[in-house]
C-alpha cells in the first residue's frame, strides 16, 4: 500500500517553517508497512491545492493532507477538497457540539468562525480532533482513501495516532517494513563502501543506504516484505555481516549518539572523565553533559583558550608551548595528563587545534587538530585534519575525541 | 520567476530525517524574489526521480534538486539527470583536480569512487563544491534552469549561497520581496504582542510574523511589491516603530546570533570574559567560541560539574555550597567572582541550576537556574525558571546568560 503526503501552507514555501509534519506522518505510516512514495508541498491557493489533491489521489492508494483547515481567510483546504470531490458543505451536529464544548471550556463566545467550522463536506467521514476545533476528514472511493487533517502539529499528531493509523493498520497488514541503522564514525563514505565490498552478497534481499554527516556515516538497512519474523531475521543477518567487516567503526545504532554510548560505557565501568578543550571550545563538555546522569562520570571540564589558562589550569609548561606551539603533540599530551591529574579522574581528554577561519599556517593549516588522551595505560595524542569551516571543525573534532575514548576503552586503537 | 524544489532520498520518505534543506533553499530563493510554488520529495529510484525532474522542469522556470549525488550505489541522481536530459557522463578535469586536492589534504588514496565522481553530465555547467567531493550541476535550456546539488546540508548551503543565488539574483530582479527579522529574547510572545499594540497602525502595508523558539521570539517584517526603494523604506519605517516600543528586548537582526552580537560589543570595548558553567555544561563557552576571532575576548572557561571543581577551580568555599546548596544565589555569585579573579578578566559569568530530568526538589524544581555576573561594578545573580527538558533548559539558560552580559554592558538592567 503506497501513500502520498501533501502539506499545505505559504509558510512552508517561504522557508519560514521547517516541515516536521511530513517526517512525523512518514515515520508513522512506515511503521505499519505503508510505503510513502511521494511528498509534496503547495501554498494556500485553490488551483495549487486542487492540482496537488489530484496528483495524490491518482498516484497513491492513500493520500494524507495537512494544513489550511483553520478558521482564517487563508485556510482554503476544505473548499479545495469540496471542489476536487465535487461536493458541498453541510452542517454536522457532532462537530458543532464538540466546538461548543471547547469554546465553553475556554470561556470564549460562539462566533461566526465557530459556526463555519461546524460545516463539513458532504460524503466525508469526520475524524474527531480531541485538542482543537477543526475536524479531520476522511474520503473513501473505489479503494482509495484520503485523510485531511489540520496542520497544527499537536492536533495533527493526535489525529494521526488516534484516527489514521488505527484505520490503515488492518488494511496495510500484508506488508512488513523493517529498518535498522548502524552508526559509524572515523571512516569516509567511499572507504566504508570499499570495506563492505560486494553489496549484493552482503545484503541478499535487503537494501542499504549510506547517510553521511559531520558526525560520521550512518548505514541504514531496510527489509521489505515477508513475515515480521522473517524480516527481523534478515535485518539481523545483514547487520551481522556488516559488523563482521566494519565493526570497529560502529559506535551505536538507530537514534543513539556517541555521547550517550560513551556515557553508558563510562558509567558501566565506573570510570570518570575530565576534558581540557582548546579548539573545541566547550563542545565536548556540552555534548557529554547533554546526557542525563552524566554527573556520575563527568567530573569537570576546562576551556583553555589562552596560553596562560593552559599553564595555570593544567600545568602545561610555558616552555612546551613556546618550543612546540599550542597546537602540537606535546601540548595536547600535557593538557590531557594535566587534566587527569588535577581532576583526579580515570581519563583526561584534550583538544588543541586551529578551528579557523584565521590562524592557519602552511605547516599547521586550518583544520589541524591534536587530540590527547591520558589514562591508566599512559598518554598519547593523535593528529587530525578536519578541513575548513569553524563549526564543522569543532563538530568533527568533538566526535573524533569522543570516539578516541570509546576505542581506547575497547582497546580498538 | 517561480521555482520548484525537489529533494531526493529514502531517508526523507521514511521520516528518518527532517527536511531542513527544503526550508533553507526556500528561504534563500525567497530572499531574492524567486517564488517557490511547489516542493516535492521522492525516494532513490530512477523512475521516481526522472518523473519528479520532469514535473519540476515543466512547471517552473527554476528547479533546484538536492540529494543522491554521493559516491555510493544508492546515489542515482546524476544518472537520473542524464536520463532526463538524454546525455551521458564525461570526465571533467576541473572536478578531478579538486577531488585530488581534497583527498590529498585528507591523506586519503585516490580510489575508483573518486574517479567516478570526476564524471559530469555532458552539457552541464559545473558548480564548485568548496567543502566536499561531489560537484553541483547547472542545466540551462530554453530559458529554464535546473540546479542539482548534493544533499549534505553544509555542502548544499555553501553551493546555494556560492553559486545558485549569485546566478539567479540578477535574473529574478523584477519582483520585490523584502524581509527583515528583529531578534528578541527575554520576553514571551504574548507579552511582546501586547507591548506592540495595534498591528494595523504599526505595519501599514507590511506583514509581521511572530516566530518563537527557545532562544527568543523573532519578529519577521515582510513587504511585497513596489520598487526596491519603496519596499526598503517601508521596512525601515516599520522597524523604527517596532523598536520604539520594544527596543530593549531586541539584541540583533536577521541571521545574527547573540554570541556574535555580544562578541562585537566585547571586542569593541576591549573587554575580556571568562565563564564558569555548571548546568549549562560548556554550552556558553561553545557558543562564544563559535564566533571567529573570539580568542581576542574569551580568555577561558570552566565546567565545574562537581562540588570539588567549584572549590578548586573557582575558590567557592565548601561552606557556601554546604549551607546554601550548589544551586543558589551565593554559589552563583561566588562562581562568577571567582572566575573573574582567577582569569583576571573584565567579566566573570556563571550558571548553576537543575537541567533535569532528575535532581529537582519542591523548592528547587527542574529548570531552576541561577546566573551570576561579576564585573568592575560588582557581582550579582538572578534566578530563572526555564521549565522542563534538559536540552531546552541548557539552551535557554545559555541565552539568558549571554543576554545578561549584553544588558549589563548597555546598562539596560
Amino acid at each position: 500500500m503506497n501513500a502520498h503526503i501533501l502539506t499545505i501552507g505559504d509558510e512552508l514555501l517561504i522557508g519560514q517553517v521547517i516541515n516536521t509534519n511530513q517526517a512525523f506522518i512518514a515515520e508513522r505510516l512506515n511503521s505499519i508497512g505503508v510505503d510513502v512514495a511521494f511528498m509534496s508541498t503547495v501554498g494556500d491557493t485553490m488551483d495549487a491545492v486542487v492540482g496537488a489533491l489530484r496528483t495524490g489521489w491518482e498516484s497513491s492508494a492513500v493520500t494524507v493532507v495537512t494544513g489550511g483547515l483553520g478558521p482564517t481567510h487563508d485556510d482554503i483546504t476544505r473548499n479545495a477538497v469540496c471542489a476536487f470531490f465535487r461536493t458541498d458543505l453541510v452542517p454536522n451536529e457532532e462537530v458543532r457540539r464538540h466546538i461548543g464544548e471547547l469554546t465553553k471550556a475556554r470561556n470564549l463566545p460562539w462566533t461566526a468562525a465557530a459556526e463555519d467550522q461546524s460545516l463539513v463536506p458532504r460524503g466525508a467521514d469526520v475524524l474527531p480532533n480531541p485538542v482543537g476545533t477543526a475536524p479531520g476528514l476522511r474520503f473513501s472511493e473505489k479503494g482509495k482513501i484520503m485523510f485531511v487533517l489540520p496542520g497544527v502539529p499537536y492536533e495533527m499528531k493526535e489525529m494521526i495516532d488516534g484516527s489514521v493509523i488505527p484505520f490503515l493498520a488492518p488494511l496495510a497488514g500484508e506488508q512488513v517494513i523493517r529498518h535498522r541503522t548502524l552508526l559509524t564514525t572515523g571512516i569516509p563514505e567511499s572507504f566504508l563502501a570499499a570495506q563492505l565490498g560486494n553489496l549484493n552478497q552482503l545484503l541478499g534481499g535487503a537494501s542499504l543506504a549510506f547517510l553521511p554527516s559531520p558526525a560520521g556515516v550512518r548505514l541504514r538497512i531496510t527489509v521489505h516484505g515477508g513475515s515480521a519474523a522473517e524480516a527481523d531475521g534478515t535485518v539481523r543477518d545483514v547487520e551481522g555481516r556488516i559488523r563482521a567487516k566494519v565493526s570497529r567503526y560502529i559506535y551505536g545504532t538507530d537514534e543513539e549518539d556517541l555521547e550517550t554510548v560513551l556515557g553508558r560505557m563510562l558509567a558501566g565501568r565506573k570510570l570518570t572523565i575530565a576534558v581540557a578543550e582548546s579548539c573545541t571550545g566547550g563542545l565536548i563538555a556540552h555534548r557529554l553533559t547533554n546526557v542525563s546522569g552524566s554527573s556520575a562520570y563527568f567530573e569537570r571540564g576546562v576551556v583553555t583558550y589562552s596560553d596562560a589558562s593552559k599553564t595555570e589550569l593544567l600545568g602545561v609548561p610555558a616552555e612546551t608551548i613556546g618550543t612546540h606551539g599550542a597546537v602540537s603533540r606535546e601540548t595536547a599530551e600535557s593538557m590531557a595528563s594535566g587534566m587527569r591529574k588535577t581532576a583526579r579522574t580515570a581519563i583526561g581528554l584534550s583538544t588543541t587545534g586551529i578551528a579557523g577561519p584565521a590562524g592557519g599556517t602552511p605547516s599547521k593549516p586550518v583544520g589541524t587538530v591534536w587530540i590527547g588522551i591520558a589514562d591508566a595505560r599512559g598518554t598519547l595524542a593523535l593528529k587530525f585534519d578536519f578541513g575548513e569551516g569553524r563549526a564543522r571543525v569543532k563538530e568533527r573534532a568533538s566526535q573524533a575525541a569522543l570516539e578516541l575514548v570509546r576505542r581506547r576503552l575497547l582497546s580498538l586503537e
